[in-house]
């Protein structure tokens, strides 16, 4: 349980840590999706209609609870919208997330603000913000004609 | 409805910019509200539960139809945390948001992520998440006892 044991893989762009993220998340992998958060920082983690969880003890504890309720997620990530600067990464997603073994058409539309910062371990995670987002807004883009 | 109408205030702060937009919002001051944004990158804004708007002019339309219906908004700020760059500052903000004349208690809870950018203007909005909250979260440090 201790911040300790988090793997210090370097991530060397934004980019890498928001895959490692979401394979973490849908390997429910709770070491892998912890190392990508920042430990030094006052990191954030908003789940979709949750309360606001600070701290990497809160948002270990979070997760933890997550994956230990046995489902497995998957996640589906669209029209991504990246903010880049040098120290700073602003990542704004479409989530479609869902559960593995679930129907295809029963999946939640979210909507998701990561915020990345880059320090003397790569990029980190410092901010996780998702929220329910209107079904109707994720077919901007439609992947397949029906 | 052109961004150029947009007054050029200088925001010297990040916490400048946000005093501006929620004053702004709760003015219904459509021009003093779009001024707060940046023009020149690829903005973002995603309103309680709604679709994600990108661009000054569909954020505009959408915040120009929200002051059209008449309703007046009060926002009420809370348990801030600020994680502020040179360039970049991330703020997590508790709101309460209420009709204004309407009941006490009668607030809805949201968590919000604002992101400002520092330009050639100073200080400017980016991305602003808003998003519905469970009620007792906002209870975390209350300011009065009942």
């Amino acid at each position: 349980m201790s911040a300790q044991n988090a793997q210090k893989t370097i991530f060397a762009t934004p980019q890498d840590a928001e895959t490692a993220f979401y394979d973490a998340l849908e390997r429910a992998d709770l070491e892998a999706l912890m190392a990508v958060w920042a430990e030094d920082e006052e990191i954030v983690c908003i789940q979709p209609g949750g309360p606001r969880l600070t701290g990497y003890a809160s948002v270990r504890e979070t997760w933890r609870r997550i994956f230990e309720s046995g489902q497995r997620l998957t996640v589906v990530l669209s029209q991504p919208i990246v903010m880049q600067g040098m120290l700073v990464s602003v990542h704004s997603l479409c989530e479609q997330v869902g559960l593995r073994g679930g129907e295809a058409g029963q999946t939640a539309p979210l909507l998701a603000t990561n915020v990345y910062v880059r320090g003397a371990l790569g990029w980190r995670l410092l901010l996780h913000h998702a929220s329910p987002a209107p079904p109707e807004s994720m077919n901007q883009i439609p992947k397949t004609l029906h």
